[in-house]
């Protein structure tokens, strides 16, 4: 996946007309966003074709896909075939559910990342313990993508250490949560930044900043 | 919640019109249905609205909300306000994670189900070794409902010792996954049953033999 500026738009609003202001004012410096369900849930699921249709972006879908195998393959497939080029699945449920949602990503030639670690507090109870885990079993079955966290950089750099360098790591938490766009982009391929871009007062004139400190 | 005969039909299509017939051959000998993200995302969020207004039922949206606190609070809110009377959450992503679906629930004057344990056999890899602490967190936030597998009867019989004689359990996994729905009603409060039921050659007749074997 070739992200333009290494930087991810996470679209985490609920309205489609807002949706659609943001991504007007960035089209030009962004090739690739982040929706999740908040904005599906609102909207319904045509809002990824209709995006995909209006913008060409490439688009993940932010699912954190965590159900039995059999449901996980329905939700991926008809995920993917609405139009998103790849989602995101949970990693903690296990090997046959992970598995699940990479073939049948395969069969619709499209992409997951593996959720390998999160950015809340929360995580620390039992997704830190996992996640080293969760990374083996992702290099196991050669799955190419992974989300690991810009808010905690040495569990960042430990995903790294175990994906090997040709895996492609995306990381959320730059920005609003306190993560650096700098020291993310050491470790990971490209950062998923959000609410610091599109709640600035000019959108255009923060996602440019966050270029800038991307290069320096 | 109060659940007619001790079972929720687990409405496992994608089609609604397929959901539409397989409701209308069983409403009388159901008040309760969980409906999930491959009906959701193929017909769309108002499903929900829609499946609520033409029967009645106490829908459980089993969406195992595993998102970041923000996140799962926008995702509950929404799912509820669709006409969703509970969600079923995760307990894996955290205490701060279930606590933003709990409140957004409350608010909402409807409920959330903590999933302790999955009945997949991926699920031993992490879930197994986690499920005692998320039913001890649960009970710790005053949470009510839970969800424990009927396909690992010793892990259900568990996570009611946890949990408590007054909380309210619904165990997936009868039938097809091979539970029984006698030793299942031992410990849980209901049992949710799928494509046992309504893949059969006589929906009405099968749903009517597990009731007389959760009676015998």
């Amino acid at each position: 996946m070739k992200i333009k500026n290494k930087i991810i738009l996470a679209l985490d609003v609920q309205e489609k007309n807002k949706a659609y202001e943001i991504l007007d004012e960035l089209k030009e410096d962004l090739n690739t966003i982040k929706i999740g369900y908040p904005l599906v849930l609102n909207e319904g699921p045509e809002i990824i074709t209709k995006i995909k249709e209006k913008y060409d972006f490439k688009i993940i879908t932010d699912f954190k896909v965590a159900d039995i195998p059999a449901t996980n393959e329905k939700i991926v497939n008809t995920t993917l075939k609405k139009g998103a080029d790849a989602i995101i699945v949970h990693g903690f449920t296990g090997k046959d559910s992970i598995k699940a949602c990479l073939d049948t990503a395969r069969e619709n030639n499209k992409e997951i990342f593996l959720l390998t670690e999160m950015s809340h507090p929360g995580a620390d109870l039992f997704l830190k313990g996992a996640s080293e885990k969760i990374a083996e079993i992702g290099k196991e079955l050669e799955i190419k993508n992974y989300v690991a966290p810009a808010t905690k950089i040495d569990r960042l750099k430990k995903i790294r250490e175990i994906v090997g360098k040709d895996a492609y790591i995306i990381s959320p938490g730059v920005g609003f949560q306190g993560g650096s766009i700098k020291n993310t982009l050491k470790y990971a391929n490209a950062a998923i930044i959000g609410r610091s871009i599109y709640n600035s007062n000019s959108p255009k004139e923060k996602i440019h900043e966050f270029i800038e400190l991307s290069k320096n």
